[in-house]
């Protein structure tokens, strides 16, 4: 009973067949390290010096001669005197970071002191080295600091901070240009109440806040009625974006060319795939450019977004893939789904709990208000019932 | 063996009690939905109206009269005249989402019908309502669409603006005062090979940047000398950020004063924590204002900034806490941790395998910049062997 769409193409062959397609940008820029947290290194980082450059105290204390206070115990304490230099017998006051003068080899910590006047006592033998950071011992210079491809996370801009490194060649954001399609919509912002047979196009700003999470750049486009003629240049303009995405017109309804425009630009890959909601999906490739259609229903075109849009944007970015946060709950009630179609089912996380939502179909965007997960029910199974374990992927 | 501080709270008590001194915020902004993704929402939100605010047709297809293709089957079809509206015998074309006529009570999908001429043969009959979404089926007026302290995700701006909701009111961001202190400390920038004994302020930026990343504001403060006065005036006068943290400054050496300032501003709750690395931690409060005094070390501060840091500034924030991104893995090599200290042990994930790093101790730096991954190794364990499962949180 599936007269939709006849082909249905698996949801992991299909991302495949996209992600074949996508070829990671070269575009750099150079940003200062104070921007550059969340972007992707495009070369890889060498130490330009080492760390410390110094003999650097790992510790507050004094700094001494190990041969002084070799043999030093409890019982057989060493006395030290301190003062501005080191020297036999002679200890100087340190605090952690500083440089170790020339002629000490060690550092005692203070709290294995005790202070009489203006000598210590030790009361401890130390090795030589010990609680000292020797030149390079942190980093070398030219040693590899970050690989290219390196996802740079806040603590690293600290580590390229403290090699003096003051701005990184990163590859460019990827240009995601997004296309709403169709005649019933209306800009968002310009009537709140659209008239009946109206909608807004809020999946413009959904989209483009996604994928602008996900490293990319949005690019805005107007509206464009269901013509094949319009279409088809809104899709040429872009197509020196690194991605497209185009919402709605999937469906096979009598004005609803998107893949065939698609394909006569270059390639269709797959028009309807095994993915619930969300089978409308196209996936092609417009002169060089990935193309992504998802359908017009919020809840679906999400879907769909989750499933091709997020791999497909990291990859053309050069931005490695981080682990969806998943949890492993167990239901409290049953979900349908269909074999051979993956199903995101909209669900409530509460601790180790999932309740599934009623829903009725893809156009229900308040399900995905009220839900906090995915629960991701594999193609195989039919359907889960109550007290199933399931994985649930959390909606970033 | 622990003589550099002799108290040591656990882990899990001292962010109980740093937690029970910080109090949400309730200062408000209100923001336009397109800047609040992120943010979370000061009230609990209505739907303003109904959605869909008509009878909207959920398919392409022909509204029809249900009563009007009653028993029709593929050997008895039912012949409809297509018009540009509804009547007996008589049907009209729709897209998905249009207004469905008065007259109609079903809408019939385009591929459930033959076009022949300017009639449509229909093969089955519907029950009333098929295909249409009724007014307020997606949203009902003045229902619950979202909660109070819901975080709003970019599907949610989506709903916001289906609704018509241009703008929200959301809790203020909470203000983070960092305050670096120490003699040797230089900002970032004014060298970049800092003189022996002066080290790089990387900490501030490293601090500011994840603050800012759980949705807080960093107010990046003067370097303070390490003097009794200067940081409990640096203190004073950021009492009335939401969350102050101070770095360096937390070892018992001659110096090193932070926490005693606290203390003597309100109260100090914790100084020296279960915590590898990170021990010297301290916590208190000055004023109403909860503190973080964490290690200048980097890689301790790190650990600290992630283990006491993040769920206050969250809390004070009233930002939903979101599950770190765990990861479950078998270790290649040996780790040591002491019982009595949750250690965090850097790590490099790679597949399903983890491989720790050598490191010696916590200012080495660049074994973060190294590691994917904290080993958070219990208080109970002491050490892990190879072959070992763990639990590895991914540095963000």
């Amino acid at each position: 009973m599936d007269r939709i769409l006849k082909e249905r193409t698996s949801v992991s062959k299909a991302r495949e067949l996209l992600l074949e397609k996508v070829v990671p940008l070269e575009r750099t820029d150079i940003v200062p390290i104070s921007n550059a947290a969340g972007r992707v290194l495009a070369t890889t980082t060498l130490a330009p010096r080492n760390v410390p450059h110094y003999r650097r105290s790992a510790m507050d204390g004094y700094a001494i001669r190990s041969v002084d206070i070799m043999g030093a115990s409890p019982t057989n304490p060493v006395m030290l005197q301190i003062s501005d230099y080191v020297d036999e017998g002679v200890c100087c006051h340190l605090s952690t970071g500083v440089q170790v003068p020339e002629e000490a080899d060690a550092v005692i910590m203070i709290e294995d002191t005790a202070t009489i006047g203006d000598m210590i006592e030790v009361r401890a033998q130390l090795h030589p080295g010990k609680n000292i950071g020797d030149i390079g011992e942190d980093v070398r210079q030219n040693e590899i600091i970050f690989n290219k491809e390196h996802l740079l996370r806040p603590c690293d801009i600290a580590v390229l901070a403290s090699l003096g490194i003051e701005e990184v060649k990163v590859f460019s954001k990827p240009i995601v240009a997004i296309i709403p399609t169709g005649n019933d919509l209306i800009p968002l912002g310009d009537d709140n109440l659209p008239a009946p047979g109206k909608t807004l196009d809020i999946n413009s700003t959904m989209i483009g806040m996604y994928v602008e999470k996900w490293g990319a750049k949005a690019r805005y486009c107007d509206i464009v009625p269901e013509d094949r003629e319009l279409i088809r240049e809104s899709i040429v303009r872009n197509m020196d974006a690194d991605f497209i995405v185009v919402s709605g017109g999937t469906s096979v309804g009598e004005r609803d060319f998107v893949p065939g425009v698609v394909e006569s630009l270059g390639e269709k890959l797959v028009h309807g795939v095994g993915l619930s909601p969300g089978k409308p999906t196209a996936l092609g490739v417009a002169g060089n450019t990935p193309v992504l259609c998802m359908p017009g229903y919020p809840a679906a075109g999400l879907v769909a977004l989750f499933a091709f849009g997020k791999p497909a944007i990291r990859k053309v970015g050069n931005i490695p893939d981080i682990p969806e946060i998943t949890v492993n709950v167990k239901l409290t009630g049953k979900i349908s789904s269909r074999e051979g179609y993956v199903s995101y089912a909209r669900v409530i996380v509460e601790g180790d709990t999932a309740r599934p939502l009623m829903t009725a179909g893809a156009g229900i965007l308040s399900s995905i208000a009220k839900s906090n997960g995915f629960a991701i029910i594999p193609e195989n199974v039919e359907g889960l019932e109550e007290g199933n374990e399931v994985d649930v992927v959390l909606i970033e």
